[in-house]
């Protein structure tokens, strides 16, 4: 009889392929061990080809490193789970539609197992960010779970009964691009009124700079020496946390938003957990405190007592880790342990 | 060898339960036979007591009726689905809260058993109607699929891989509860801007009434002998039918408030299939082109490519089929064949 491997000494790479950034590193099959992680440049102007090799040569790097530091056999390393920037075809391991690549109708998948030899399951990067979430992060523990990601867009990850879940054509959880204010401010998708257009990034970056187009009390232009073109969120925040009145304002009102996105979403699904992940996170109780107000005044009572609502708990790491935990579920039929 | 009895000599007795009327009808286990259904007024104000006994009388007869028919044993007649309308708590057989019916945590499941002997399952009415519509009506054959029930309030059912989503305390598929405009029209829940506030069929005549008080060529005031508070969300479509063109802008912006939100819907979930039921499918075309047009304009297009919006087709009684499947998937794990 062949003893078993054990879970620990078998390894899956995962991929967090984004727009900006590559980010690669191994994770045992049990989620036991995360191996440090390597981060390199997408430079998605090189075209995918250099795309792809930089991430196949990445994904070497790693599945050294694993065997130098465990002695496991190239075979301990069953796969690569990849989580990709776009709407995907997870059955055939293409990424459709990636506008931060200017890709479309891409054979991820067959690519990276061209280059590797390693079966590769492709996901989409906001699902693998929820999943990973769920499996070693804040959301822990839920059987139903919302993931908000917050970053230059807004994402979103569906958990429903411990798997993620793709809706008809792997395009589920476009939290984005909800609707919350019929007639509101214009989306970068077109329309008008998404969450997307109020709260991600670049959006609130933009309200703070109308706002201060009326305010000359702020210390946020002095925080990018004058030049407000160099005002980000990340900045908001950290006067927010500093007590600038228009930064507090811009956090409400995000929160405000927010939360009337999530209450929508609680009214829908009756989660048990949300988890908002992304930089938006760094803005701490200014931001959670008022966004549970709205969200309990919003979402039906039975409901919203039903519902924690939790920072992330991977900064950078969470969608590697899902794009571990989407690898297993696509092979195994069965989410991670 | 026991010989199985065939699904079709199996018997359940489906129970809409509404806040106006009950609808009590016997179906076949493989759903190949609808018996007539009876109908009775709810009286609610009599107290549950009341309520149950005439709900438990009307399946005594409705049992009788289907031995009488078919000459089955009585059990032949494998138990009871009741549709109830408010939150209600499956595995207990309980209702929550029914504010129609101003039930707070009333035992219905036990009541019925006690008063017929059949195992009986609860579940929510809207839930129930989605799940009519797609075992037996508009919706067959979809696999993930919204219902959007539209009457005097807005209600709604998931079906996600051909099982109602119930979320974590069975309160899913609030539909009528998503903001669409965060700041606008005060919804009767005390929140503004939720689609009930718009698409309902009260908010329907409610805003024909404000249209009215602008306007002096409708034929609207004289369908109702001029008295407004006898205008209906019916009298509505049948003006929009001659081409009053009140009534048609009234149809039009209640395409537009209920696109948007079946647009959320389709970007959060993905679905295969919307069907949309009620009293609000008798405006036809009127209302179904707009919203569709409406829809694609404000869902992701690969979405909105992959899913139909159906009208219902089983009036009067997608309820009663629907608490039948769910009894079915409440008893054996399974959804209907």
């Amino acid at each position: 009889m062949a003893i078993p491997t054990p879970p620990d000494s078998q390894f899956i790479i995962g991929v967090d392929l984004g727009g900006t950034n590559i980010v690669v590193s191994a994770m045992t099959l049990d989620g036991s061990r995360l191996f440090a992680e390597a981060s390199a440049p997408t430079l998605a102007a090189e075209g995918a080809d250099a795309v792809v090799a930089r991430m196949a040569q990445m994904v070497e790097t790693c599945v050294a490193e694993v065997q130098r530091e465990t002695g496991a056999a190239r075979d301990a390393v069953l796969g690569i789970g990849v989580g990709a920037p776009g709407t995907v075809n997870r059955e055939r391991g293409v990424v459709l539609v990636a506008p931060n690549l200017q890709w479309r109708d891409f054979p991820l998948g067959a690519r990276m197992t061209e280059l590797t030899g390693l079966p590769v399951t492709v996901d989409n990067d906001a699902n693998c960010a929820t999943y990973g979430e769920w499996w070693l992060g804040g959301a822990r523990g839920g059987r139903n779970v919302i993931g908000v990601t917050i970053g230059t867009g807004v994402g979103g990850g569906i958990i429903i009964d411990r798997r993620l879940y793709h809706g008809s054509t792997d395009a589920a959880g476009e939290i984005g691009h909800m609707t919350v204010d019929l007639t509101g401010r214009r989306c970068g998708c077109g329309n008008y009124g998404c969450l997307e257009a109020y709260a991600s990034g670049s959006a609130i970056a933009g309200r703070a700079r109308e706002a201060l187009a009326h305010d000359e009390s702020s210390i946020l232009p002095a925080l990018v020496d004058g030049d407000l073109s160099q005002l980000t969120a990340a900045v908001v925040y950290r006067a927010a946390g500093e007590g600038d009145a228009v930064a507090l304002e811009i956090v409400r009102d995000t929160a405000k938003f927010l939360g009337t996105g999530i209450a929508n979403l609680l009214n829908m699904f009756n989660p048990d957990t949300v988890v908002i992940a992304g930089g938006v996170t760094q803005a701490g109780e200014a931001l959670f405190a008022p966004l549970r107000t709205e969200v309990r005044r919003r979402a039906f009572k039975s409901v919203s007592d039903a519902c924690r609502i939790v920072p992330g708990e991977l900064p950078g790491t969470a969608g590697v880790v899902g794009a571990v935990a989407s690898f297993i579920a696509q092979t195994t039929g069965h989410p991670p342990a």
